[in-house]
């Protein structure tokens, strides 16, 4: 059985994602529909970049994964399907796979080119859901695309690393639903720039020398309940995707705060990592 | 396989979805139950009615569609089972059903009447999923109510023509997730008016004399991206659903602002299309 | 075919939830997953504990549902799975189970023990999935962890009773989608300790007197719709669930405002109700 998930900016309420999965299970009965995220900030391309790229790798190979962000079909929005680590993605060529390609090589990309068999004022739910149900029945990309060579990149997607490479300078890609700030600061890449120095990692005024491998090694639990002052503190950690992070212990945007509220750090702020001398 | 679907304003937290798809389960193991939107707002008669119309179609025929909004029973407030373009519908006899139906014909209504069978302190658990279980097992809507010929209507369902014919006087009926102004003015019904006439569109201070066939046909891509300033103009469109509809390019609520929150308009505010003469 | 829920703080946008989705059809195809709710409060275990206990009993016996609040392992945060009523769940032993466990013994208590086989920077993926999985292909508890005989309690769950026995001192355990405000007071336990006498329930300086069977009972249909003056009537009634709930008719936070809003009422509020003498 197939199976084809959704990420779009559609929201929770409108009928939009509805009216895809009626559209998909008319077409095939049998095959599994997951919803991946429909709470995409509209027209957010990065953020469903980061959302895609931290989803997919969980399902099946061969699953079909439909991204509606940004869809609509003009002279520089041209749509795309690309194979890639053995999953289908279908989507706009607007910088939402780049994420994903950057690290892994796309086996096959095509443009499609079946608009003039299909109406478009809903692209998702003409083109897309078409093009998904040819390849949940075996059909390939080529019968719905011609072959391109690469991808719309996104900007800012990677950290730099200065001349003397005792600074990587990356920036906030995603504030989740914790609140925690995540950066486009991978372990692999934070690694291979700090060899075995010391570190110090600065967003705004706040400073951190220690990445912990939990949210909770923040808490030293030898101290007892009621006289730990550890909860609100800010901490950093690689989070389970590899980024590096910076959070608050149990935090909550509507509560106690989170680090993006209590730091005032919002997508697109600088996070720094000064290493030092060997 | 049968299909049942959810509309609700039971919200993305609460217990009450997962329950009512729990105890669907429990009679029907193999049925495939789909989420419309449980974020209508609650007692929002209009925006359900829009949301169901929009998103029964793509389903398959014989597509059962279960609508919590308002389903308290009392006096005022019976439960309805309705045959229309071939899918049943269960909900209150509260004007959800009057947006579908002025369009198309019921093929048959029932007034549910198994209460004094089933309790009833969540209708929608212990009525509705009876009565869509009922359905989906192939049972007849006369078995679990009597026949009735019309349901309660909407008000303010419909835009108004002037006595001239050169003016329609529409209003807006739905905000979508990007802060889209949806009208009750329909394409066609526009159409009929208009013969070939030229209009201007009028919301609070805001004109328009184009109609565009997608949001993107506002931006002209012969100029530099980075020498545009169309971005956020409004426009209007027809959109998926054939409502004329006010909107921002790429908008969003959160950050850039939407034609909703751009032009401070909301739902039951006037738009009034002004016709020249022939 | 087993049925899997899940019940998280996840929230509606980021990529969690789907990647748990992904992680159980890789290792079960033929598995129905269903959300309860990705939308409680981050760490927020009464809420949870609410919300689960309203939902678990619609599904089939057998189910599993899989709690991912508060998850991480730590000195004082083990993992663990419980049957009851015939039902699994999987969560930390944070207290989320006591709000079940205080009404039904658990059959089956473990704590998991699986953690030095599966990697845990993301415990509801790596160890909460693999357990799910490991019950619905039949394994048996004691495969995964070690029986232990009783659960963390959650703090101020139950209401209590003054030695005159004249009255119940409740608190506020939750607020739903309508701004209905939630007591820890059960219909049983009220009965038990009212008889037969006139009560008044208070909250903040609101009194009530009567405790409606439905919602729409404070409305008196027999008086025109447009001179009742009813709707924006604060009332009482036990909800679907069993607990004595605060409400307003038709409420709605955004607009006409609820219980909540309108009462100054919130989680942790104190509701009292006074018994007259017999």
């Amino acid at each position: 059985m197939a199976i084809i998930t959704l990420t779009t900016d559609f929201g929770e309420k409108d009928h939009f994602a509805g009216a895809i999965k009626g559209a998909i299970y008319s077409e095939l009965p049998d095959v599994r529909i997951v919803d991946i995220s429909h709470s995409v900030a509209p027209f957010n391309v990065p953020e469903a970049a980061y959302i895609i790229q931290n989803a997919y790798s969980s399902f099946p190979k061969g699953t079909i994964h439909v991204i509606g962000i940004d869809s609509e079909l003009n002279p520089e929005n041209k749509h795309i399907a690309v194979k890639l680590d053995d999953h289908y993605f279908i989507c706009a060529n607007n910088g939402i796979m780049s994420m994903i390609c950057s690290e892994i090589a796309p086996q096959k990309i095509v443009e499609i080119n079946i608009h003039d068999r299909v109406g478009t004022s809903f692209p998702v739910l003409d083109v897309f859901v078409n093009v998904a149900c040819h390849i949940a029945r075996g059909g390939t990309l080529e019968v719905i695309g011609k072959l391109i060579d690469h991808i719309k990149p996104i900007k800012n997607l990677n950290p730099f690393v200065n001349d003397e490479k005792n600074q990587i300078i990356g920036s906030v890609i995603y504030i989740d639903n914790y609140g925690n700030v995540i950066t486009n600061i991978k372990r692999k890449f934070f690694e291979s720039v700090q060899k075995t120095r010391d570190y110090e990692i600065s967003a705004r005024s706040y400073k951190f020398k220690t990445i912990y491998d939990k949210y909770s090694d923040v808490i030293n639990f030898d101290i007892p309940e009621d006289k730990r002052y550890d909860e609100g503190k800010g901490l950093v950690v690689f989070n389970s995707s590899g980024y590096l992070e910076i959070a608050v212990y149990k935090s909550d945007n509507a509560s106690v705060g989170s680090a993006s509220s209590l730091m005032g750090l919002k997508v697109r702020d600088t996070v720094t990592v000064n290493f030092s001398k060997l």
